[in-house]
């Protein structure tokens, strides 16, 4: 876990130097914080944002289990599982499947770090947040970067993207088939046919990013014929935890899984609309089946609700995020925590919400 | 945790509009691996390499506990926590003090992005593996790299620094003060006069990573006067059990856990030398209190040493990592695993070994 703090030594630069100097005369220039030597507390919460969310017991279990090591024989067994549960959950049998030592964002940088190069055309869909961190990644590196720019809640048609492709001759489109910030599903089918390119292998400039590199990354989760070569150290116990989450995907089924999420977000979605409120995406067919957007009630400031579920039924829900903001509120019902009883709780705290939060306000 | 498989879709392309396919005809091509419906596995193991070590209960329990928001006030407030267990480490008041959502290859490469930019001069020390993995990467951004190249074993004097400085007035200087694949520590007394800048906020240009830009990060850890805004999703559960890494030390205090890696360690090279082993750093006060390093014994092939540890006592040792390899053994005596009992298990092994190995096989 310390190993996260090694290389701050090389940001602080000429505090190292200090360090040591310390060290020499053994006189402490920063006493141990106070705060620390209190117990950890953290409170208990049900996330029904747009995630993190609450994890189930067994993925728990995992998190508290003793490390190994990451080039251990059971380790690398662990990540051939790894693998084989995100192909089965992305039903791909694509070689190249593995899992990256970092957030969502840090896997979206994997992803176009290592698909683009300085100067190469990047045609982007940006209709919420996710399209608009693609297009300033894009831009940091370098490539002509083409914004489709719709308002929170817009998708783009078939045709819409032809005309793109046409017109930018982009080696890379990114679309945003989830768009978490404001509730809507985009459309990708036939959307395969329009793309046919495996960039990874053919690039003249290695990636900036050394850590991000597909080439050594792909070598290292074993997606090649290669003997595995120490590339950097994983996080062992995330990955005992993501194996975990995986196995229970295996176990529920692919399909049962969506089942779950499509019947218990339409009971949410008639919940919501029993209480008077307005889903945010008109056209069912576009909405997406975990993540709700609701727009916000007339009179009403969002924070208000949102912090009256979390002080009074410690229930976590959202408002919206980058172009969404102020237009939305977010309810997600995600793996562990997509059940019936879910929804009734958060409705039950919504309905007192609707009733205490001051009106009018705006 | 799933949250990391997100972006997997836009390295997998045209995949997607094959599994929306899929999804609409609900005829899965992949079905649910075997592996993952048999319960998870983690063997017992006492992890004696430089790195990863093993967990104390406490940090253990950390990483079991229940998920909340990565804006939560009580998150922010464990991420304060955790920014003044680190000035505490690190013996600095510097307000620009945060933890990396990623491995210690992440915060390097967040180091280098944020104080090189394409063109500028970079001077490395290159004696073992992080010196050229440094430069590695300062190349990979386009700056003008100078390596001062040195064999495995080797370390920096004061006027080869400033002469290298004279010659190629770097933006950066990297030495490694913990040099892990070598076993060296680096005197760096004094050197932070030699450097004064901070770089951070006069770049022309932006970093190549948004996922690793210090002023979003900055921002996001509280370290400057703005309101905190959403950059990325924190690992949560990884932060919890940092909070109570850094919780150790403020409680055991660190000059005495400064003392006790000296202790034991010192403990450990007396009992090494016992079993007739050869230090592979011969000067002692360029010994790291940390990781040691062997020479391998002549005749024996380290790969023998180290399979028969771990096969019949579960204790790891490690060989040598890039300029080191097939040099050196290491043994690693970290936080929790810093202790006399340990010492004499692995010596235990050690010496049964040494007897059970094939020697002259080279």
């Amino acid at each position: 876990m310390l190993r996260t703090l090694t290389s701050a030594s090389v940001a602080l630069g000429p505090r190292v130097a200090g360090w040591v100097r310390t060290m020499a005369s053994h006189q402490l220039l920063v006493t141990p914080p106070e705060a620390l030597l209190k117990p950890l507390s953290v409170p208990s919460r049900l996330l029904l944002g747009p995630g993190p969310s609450n994890l189930a017991p067994r993925v728990l279990a995992a998190g508290g289990l003793q490390m190994i090591g990451h080039m251990h024989k059971e380790m690398f067994q662990i990540m051939d599982e790894i693998k084989q549960g995100i192909q089965y959950v992305f039903q791909t049998r694509n070689r190249l499947t593995l899992a990256i030592s970092g957030s969502g964002h840090c896997a979206l940088e994997a992803a176009l770090f290592n698909l683009l190069e300085p100067g190469d055309s990047f045609l982007v869909g940006v209709n919420g947040i996710w399209g608009q961190r693609a297009a300033e990644i894009g831009e940091r590196i370098g490539a002509r970067t083409h914004s489709m720019i719709k308002d929170p809640g817009g998708h783009y048609t078939k045709q819409e993207v032809e005309e793109g492709l046409a017109q930018h001759k982009p080696v890379l489109l990114f679309l945003t088939q989830g768009e978490s910030s404001s509730g809507v599903l985009q459309p990708l089918d036939g959307y395969g046919e329009l793309c046919h390119r495996n960039k990874i292998y053919t690039r003249k400039t290695k990636p900036y990013s050394f850590y991000l590199d597909m080439k050594w990354l792909a070598n290292f989760w074993g997606c090649d014929d290669k003997p595995r070569m120490y590339h950097h150290t994983t996080p062992v116990i995330s990955l005992f935890s993501l194996r975990e989450s995986l196995a229970l995907i295996a176990e529920e089924g692919l399909e049962n899984s969506w089942r779950r999420h499509r019947e218990v977000t339409a009971y949410l979605h008639g919940r919501l609309q029993g209480l008077g409120l307005q889903l945010f995406v008109k056209d069912p067919a576009l909405r997406l089946p975990t993540v709700t957007t609701i727009a916000v009630p007339a009179g009403y400031d969002w924070r208000d609700i949102v912090k009256y579920l979390i002080d009074h039924f410690s229930i976590e829900i959202t408002g919206g995020l980058g172009p969404s903001l102020g237009k939305v509120l977010r309810i997600g019902l995600l793996g562990y925590n997509a059940t019936r009883e879910n929804v009734d709780r958060v409705i039950e705290a919504l309905q007192e919400a609707l009733q205490h939060c001051p009106r009018n306000k705006l």
